[in-house]
């Protein structure tokens, strides 16, 4: 048995209770329960790219799949299985165990099972495509915003982005503010509950990956719709709220990327269900504007004079 | 719109029929149809590493797909969706239009719909994940081989490593014979259709994409039997038959990578239906050895002796 298939065994073969089939055919084999949909989405993270080189590679196991986590979320869906592609510069033992264990530890704490994958030589990249059960036609698409829907958000934002600018030296925070923002960026805890609890509820949504402002466009797009947003209601973190005054900060706030919450859209007469399901979670959902007939993003300050808008999302080839 | 999501919009956006919900959302949405099982496979191609950095992106489209597709044949599988993970250096518009052209060529061909995907920046990458139908309990696994059972292989081994030890200087080819073996090397033509016809009838089956002996291994593994072959049997491309007292030229037709062939085991009674297939199919199915009780594989000599082993399979990290 050749090292590339041996490393495959010892860290990534683990029992696939959920699979027919799991690691160690020329693929798995899946049964999807009747009446449900398979959600499928992929996502590539490159070192230097989405990564420092140097990253934790526990953290990073956790966080590779968390991403994945998160989109099923935003679809509604039921995180079911995964596969795992790997590039490698070596065959590092010390490195691999420790993404393996973060892998698994994300795999365990939402109930996935690793059903196949890949592993080569090659500058460091993880590429996993995971795969979500939802009842069919209850998917929770970016298509299905309509004018006069109040739009929501999950938790509070910029955290995450707040914990890059004191890890590079743009801003300095107090040890407290830095370890809980580090955790948000290092370690995010994708909202699958809520976006199970959201079939029904609400008409659109997407995670907040990109930053507000950018993801929030492709559910304007999607929907041929546009928002108005209330600045002063967009729930910041705890660290960034009293540097809001400052225009980074706003960034962080507004666009700052890898915050894995849900931005999502709800009919009117939504808002006191949703209200009830921030009770049930213990998860702060903020209605942070509505969707307009126009195209665009409109953000208001209190007095409800439009605000210049900082750039959007992040681009990987900007 | 970023510069990243017009790539994406523009290369890989394509309508996908048979898929509920296609390219663009957080997730792509599929159903599989009822009684069905849906075979999944990931494969990554680094350049470098599989592949010259320089390589016609056209063929490149073709080939990363193709090599998921022959997973797909290798189960019994008929392909049906795939999502595409992409990282390039830098947004070349010329790289990308030829490599969609190959990559869709190859999704027409095998009438597959790509429904999802992620690019990104960072050294060329390409990772793959295919999903195919497969009716419940019917695929063509690895662990199904029993003693007595024949040994099978379809087509001619060696012609794409042939190309490949061509094109590194390492022997010449004539014009005819060159272009032949290159165009096994960089438009492999992956045999779903004998995939899909070994159902019921093959006891175990796998691709041959990393040599014969390397692969033939991953089903004596998995089933815990041995294998005892008959070198003159193995069929070889007609371009590299003459060159067979050479080793290297051994090499190529027991080792060779890249051969998308399937190899598959079955019982002894099922010899008449699967030269059937072989009228049917057009394609040369040939009878090589045979499954052992005992671990391991012997290669024979026409007049039963033992010959000694090459090196087994191509690996990424040796």
């Amino acid at each position: 048995m050749s090292s590339e298939f041996n490393l495959i065994a010892r860290y990534f073969t683990r029992p696939a209770p959920q699979a027919v089939l799991g690691v160690g055919d020329d693929a798995a084999l899946i049964a999807v329960a009747p009446g449900m949909e398979l959600a499928v989405s992929t996502d590539m993270l490159v070192s230097g790219t989405h990564f420092f080189a140097d990253t934790d590679p526990r953290q990073l196991g956790w966080k590779a799949l968390a991403v994945n986590v998160s989109d099923m979320a935003a679809m509604g869906a039921q995180p079911r299985w995964a596969t795992l592609a790997l590039a490698l510069p070596h065959a590092d033992e010390i490195w691999l165990a420790a993404f393996a264990s973060g892998f698994f530890a994300c795999a365990k704490a939402y109930d996935i099972d690793l059903v196949g994958g890949d592993t080569t030589r090659g500058p460091l990249n993880l590429s996993i495509t995971i795969f979500g059960e939802i009842p069919h036609g209850q998917a929770l698409r970016r298509d299905g915003a309509q004018p006069g829907d109040d739009i929501w958000v999950s938790g509070t934002l910029g955290g995450a982005a707040l914990a890059l600018a004191a890890l590079q030296q743009r801003t300095t925070l107090d040890t407290d503010d830095l370890l809980a923002c580090r955790q948000l960026l290092e370690s995010p805890q994708p909202r699958v509950e809520l976006g199970l609890a959201l079939r029904g509820i609400a008409s659109s949504a997407l995670d907040i990956s990109d930053g507000l402002l950018g993801d929030l466009k492709h559910i304007l797009e999607r929907s041929n719709v546009g928002a108005e947003l209330c600045f002063d209601a967009i729930p910041a973190h705890p660290a960034l709220e009293p540097l809001l005054a400052e225009e980074w900060a706003q960034r962080c706030l507004l666009a700052g990327g890898d915050d894995y919450e849900l931005c999502f859209t709800a009919r009117r007469e939504q808002y006191a269900a949703i209200k009830k399901l921030e009770e049930k979670l213990g998860l702060k959902l903020s209605r942070i504007g509505h969707i307009t007939a126009d195209a665009g993003i409109q953000l208001l300050d209190a007095a409800g004079q439009t605000i210049r808008l900082p750039g959007s999302g992040y681009d990987h080839f900007a």
